[in-house]
């Protein structure tokens, strides 16, 4: 196994030459976090990797085979935590339900997926394959949640209602992070898990 | 009053010496909207809109001031719309909260201002100046919502928090514009629309 490359390691180490594709895909989403797709370019990761450009082409095709895999890597690490938690399946979907709502609070790890996932949505809305990548990401997960509501006993299409609705709650507390201190959003937590479990009056 | 440069004009009009900062603000922001905010450069917006770069220079100090203002632009065309709707004060406060929930339906301008808004939020994953437009956008958005649900008889409290659920559903209207067709839109609005206005139970 190749180390993973630090900026400390010669540059002429030969154990470089092996780098992982899964190397190059994550120097890649870090640079696409903080900077911005424009920014993911080979000449510029190949010199932070501390390798030739020339090795960049034993792992991909080209640059738009690189971001393929970004978005394949965001995708499945995006969706594992939906599939974990499908597998796992805990006997309770009200606790599921916490679960899932307390996912744009975990700290540092949500912090970085949020940053990630805003940079690909401004990426998607001139990239069709990003496009498709995010897509397929918030079907998937809205998919997640409606299954939740129809383990709480609402009706197919009304779980589907529900699922948007509790989705976009999520979404907003990992992008609007700084919108009230913390017991303004355990509050907002409380409020929206009640409102969204009872049953439609009037 | 300088005509607003189109393509066609030649080069050497010395009317373009006189470009208004609106016009420059317009391109830069249309450069964010499409390409993101590392493209808005003064060398090529001058060149786009075929002035010399020092002519910039009469307008803007540098390109954080042009920044500033783009922010500055979109923060008032952001928070107009809901200036206009409070003066207006229509009687029905649920008409009130239809119309607002029907923002972001309505066709180009709110295509172009998703676009818009999602290229200044990934900006504002590191750039303070943007981070501080897009909190202040967000909050007087929250309050106004608020302000619907007070006057539909919600306490204070309870207003703020149905505010960022109903605000979180439009964002997510606007960014996730593709999941769903009109008909699962419409679902989703009048559902959304029931839930938030009918008091908690139980």
């Amino acid at each position: 196994m190749p180390k993973k490359p630090t900026r400390r390691e010669p540059a002429a180490d030969p154990a470089r030459a092996s780098l992982t594709p899964e190397t190059w895909i994550e120097a890649a989403t870090a640079v696409l976090e903080y900077e911005g797709i424009d920014h993911v370019r080979i000449d510029a990761l190949a010199q932070q990797l501390q390798v030739t450009r020339g090795s960049f082409y034993w792992h991909f095709r080209d640059r738009e085979d690189l971001l393929r895999r970004v978005l394949q890597a965001w995708r499945e690490h995006a969706t594992e935590q939906i599939t974990l938690r499908l597998e796992r399946a805990r006997v309770d979907p009200r606790e599921q339900l916490r679960d899932v709502m307390s996912l744009p609070f975990r700290g540092r790890t949500a912090a970085r997926a949020a940053r990630i996932e805003l940079a690909i949505r401004a990426w998607a809305r001139r990239d069709e394959m990003a496009r498709q990548a995010v897509d397929e990401a918030d079907a998937s997960r809205i998919g997640y949640h409606a299954q939740l509501f129809a383990a709480l006993g609402f009706g197919a299409d009304e779980s589907r209602l529900r699922a948007f609705l509790l989705y976009s709650y999520e979404l907003a507390e990992s992008q609007l992070s700084r919108q009230g201190d913390s017991a303004d959003k355990q509050a907002r937590s409380a409020f929206v898990e009640r409102l969204m479990t009872q049953a439609l009056t009037g």
